[in-house]
């Protein structure tokens, strides 16, 4: 199972955010939605061993967590507005400390980092990590940020944690979620 | 200068779709909306010595070619629909059948890929091509397909070109150019 956590730190915590508005009234809810296209879709398929956790902190509400499970997910095109859709359905439920379930495949949980954290190992998605192409093993968890660095409180508890890097220049989080995961493919499939 | 050329088989070539509709009205118009993301966009930053043209085939009036151009763009934002804000700007303007610009960075002109091809050399982004990471040198301009296979009269153009495969498994047209950019970035900064 591969799974990838992202932290969108100004991420809208209720249903109250239009699809017209992701990247500003909604907290670049955008990036949270490119993210979950880059983790769960293959060409006309799903990568069904995958998963991912959205971490929501902003307003009104956080933390709120939000699981997309490659095996279970319906509904989901690759578009934003699909993703962005499927977050707002699961926003609108009241709140459950456990995963409760919104859309066939998609979960929300008022809980955070901390406890995603005590559930799975993660590496750090970090651009001054060890280069993905040289590490050996490769692990099969990855925890990115979204537009913004992850904060001092964040860096505290992430900071036993390993850190990988997929390339020379600073990208996007939904772009270095394609570059981790195409290097598992090669590896999976005896490519270079 | 890295180029990347990206057919939308069915897209709109008029400004009459609503960006609540990418996927369905305008065409998979979504897909080219990330494949200019993914093209253009660092973290924080736009790659600026990078350009990417759609070819647009759907009705009522093929062919259109929109270029964007990372040197020249402006107001451009990351999410889906601020790329088909500009694409339907674009397709408001008369026809032309040379470049015209729509706003900063965005031009359109009245043509195909014969055209492009004869503009530029492109090496075609194929599953079943000669692994990037082998290749040596790398070409700097791909064209890419939408979610269609090309078809049998684009295949007999395109036959005599270099073919080239990011991986083992079929991906999107954005997750594909991310990794093309990837492969150059690390031969340009020196990394495996």
């Amino acid at each position: 199972m591969r799974r990838f956590a992202v932290i969108g730190h100004l991420a809208r915590t209720d249903s109250g955010f239009t699809l017209e508005d992701m990247p500003g009234g909604a907290g670049r809810m955008d990036i949270l939605c490119r993210c979950v296209q880059s983790v769960l879709f293959l060409s006309h398929t799903i990568r069904r061993d995958t998963e991912v956790y959205l971490i929501l902190l902003g307003p009104p509400s956080p933390p709120r967590t939000i699981l997309f499970s490659g095996e279970k997910i319906r509904y989901l095109s690759p578009d934003e507005r699909s993703a962005g859709s499927l977050i707002r359905r699961a926003l609108s439920l009241p709140p459950s400390p456990y995963f409760i379930e919104s859309t066939p495949g998609v979960y929300i949980r008022s809980a955070g980092l901390d406890l995603l954290l005590h559930e799975h190992a993660f590496a750090i998605a970090d651009e001054h990590g060890e280069d993905i192409r040289c590490a050996d093993p490769l692990p099969l968890a990855y925890l990115l940020s979204d537009h913004l660095d992850f904060t001092p409180e964040e860096g505290a508890i992430l900071d036993p944690l390993p850190r990988y890097s997929v390339g020379p220049l600073p990208l996007h989080a939904d772009h270095a979620i394609t570059l981790i995961h195409n290097e598992l493919d090669r590896r999976g499939a005896g490519w270079p």
